[in-house]
């Protein structure tokens, strides 16, 4: 094909993403995904957005119910007439192949519904590369028409509190009893947390997980203080309270210039690393440079100064 | 301070380390972590190193006894006169503050061997800052002329496998009877082990799993088969095997030419990321230009063009 030809297919493309044409959609974060060649033109024919999606993260422990809670949210927004996409993000492993379990059984629940799109999505190549691609993948739901985007993503570690940061509002959820767990993980939660959500709350130990979970937030002297919600994913119970308080950060985000700000990082991150995967691809180590810090010889720092002087940068 | 007393204090700072100075060592790789801005000038004059070392990763799931398998290493090290340092790196999560509880046991053990020194170190800053961080330490220690670095990390997730692409060869530990979690770990191990361990070899289901990891082993078609070595980490039974099993490798690595292709691509790759470090930092995003992206009018590709060519790149 030429060029000419490329340059058709792409825009063609990116029409029927914005006719919300699933399968042109799968395509489309496909070629994110894999940080396909020709997605740049396919982001640029996406340009601009109808509208910026309001965009609500999802993490907690394998087994804290992220499913359920997700397919309850889902329905929520629908009976309010959201149209609402569901991007499940596995950054754990380079090895999963994207394929999170729980969604076969939800997209049955949801398959006949044009208004729900459901979608994960994993890491290939390098660490990095999901903070890069989220953003993008959202961009294309937003181009796609979509009102609400649910991040869901598993455990509050490193690579979670990247993907969590392309969200508005980051729901953490934690199931009763998890103690020590809870424990490790009170500065990972605290740091990205807007609600707090103790899922599965007809187990028992419900009761001194929340005022675990309130002694927490009461410490911390950020200017919004995370609600604790308790709920049952798999019934329904407690989810009305969650959308309640999603909407309620929400308002604050919006009254606060929070939102704004949150965004406008957000986008300068984004750039920041598609400018340095760009740059990337200018520098390719000469063997010889590679040989000479092998040995010991050369130090690092100096080497990778004369690969910037020699790519011109 | 003018710059040339700067310039002095790292040289005095190097030299300490290359004294074996454990105190000036702590320093440096403190720096190391905290990406400092005066590290290149001390990696500057620790090079050249005397010579390389060998670095051996260990890896597995919390439980699987990665501490106790260390000191049992170090020992052996030991008594063959080696001088052994353990770095034991947490990716994990970016709020740990780098200690591992381990460490303050098994230093109490060698606390009186100038021939042994052990420290953690932790994600501070961004992610990939281990797998910039983790070579550099290893520098130093080979400065201050330790033959063998043992570099232990929990896992074997995307940023277990940048910081066990450090090592000269890779032992991953198992416990067991974990079952479900070697299914789930199975891809991951075999990309990264070059020896298997099957720790905890008094308890039962010994047998069944080290069956499940020849049948795993018996599928790659890899040049090198990892050989399954069963352990009892707190009493050193089957230490010795361990250590002939990694002296085997590290001949197979010789021989085959390997090893110096993992160090130059590790080299390669340490290069890389100092350049791309320092290729960020003269990256500031306007806020005009995070501002149309945040508002879905610029692509964020178009965006990332706009700022290189803007910043002569």
């Amino acid at each position: 094909m030429t060029t000419a030809d490329l340059r058709n297919q792409a825009a063609s493309l990116a029409e029927r993403v914005r006719a919300g044409n699933p399968r042109a959609l799968a395509r489309v974060i496909s070629m994110i995904e894999n940080a396909d060649a020709s997605i740049r033109s396919v982001m640029k024919d996406l340009t601009p957005v109808p509208a910026r999606a309001r965009v609500i993260g999802l993490t907690g422990a394998p087994g804290a119910g992220k499913s359920t809670v997700t397919g309850a949210l889902i329905k929520a927004f629908r009976q309010a007439g959201v149209r609402v996409a569901v991007l499940a993000v596995d950054p754990s492993s380079p090895f999963s192949g994207g394929a999170l379990l729980g969604d076969r059984v939800r997209m049955a629940d949801h398959a006949t519904d044009s208004g729900t799109y459901i979608r994960s999505m994993a890491s290939r190549g390098q660490l990095g590369g999901l903070a890069a691609a989220t953003p993008q993948a959202v961009r294309a739901l937003e181009a796609a028409g979509f009102g609400v985007v649910l991040l869901e993503t598993v455990g509050v570690g490193q690579a979670e509190v990247e993907v969590a940061s392309a969200a508005d509002s980051t729901v953490v959820l934690v199931v009763p009893g998890m103690g020590d767990d809870i424990q490790a993980a009170k500065a990972g939660v605290l740091e990205i947390a807007d609600v707090l959500v103790v899922n599965k709350a007809d187990r028992p130990d419900v009761q001194p997980t929340v005022r675990d979970l309130r002694n927490m937030v009461a410490l911390s002297d950020a200017d919004w203080k995370p609600p604790i919600v308790t709920t049952i994913g798999t019934t329904g119970e407690g989810i009305d309270e969650l959308v309640r308080q999603l909407d309620r950060h929400w308002t604050w985000l919006g009254e606060t210039g929070e939102r704004d700000r949150r965004r406008m990082a957000r986008a300068s991150d984004e750039v920041t690393a598609l400018a340095l995967g760009a740059a990337r691809e200018r520098l390719a180590v000469p063997g010889e440079l590679a040989a000479r810090v092998a040995a010991g010889e050369l130090a690092p720092h100096d080497a990778a100064a004369e690969l910037l002087a020699s790519a011109g940068l």
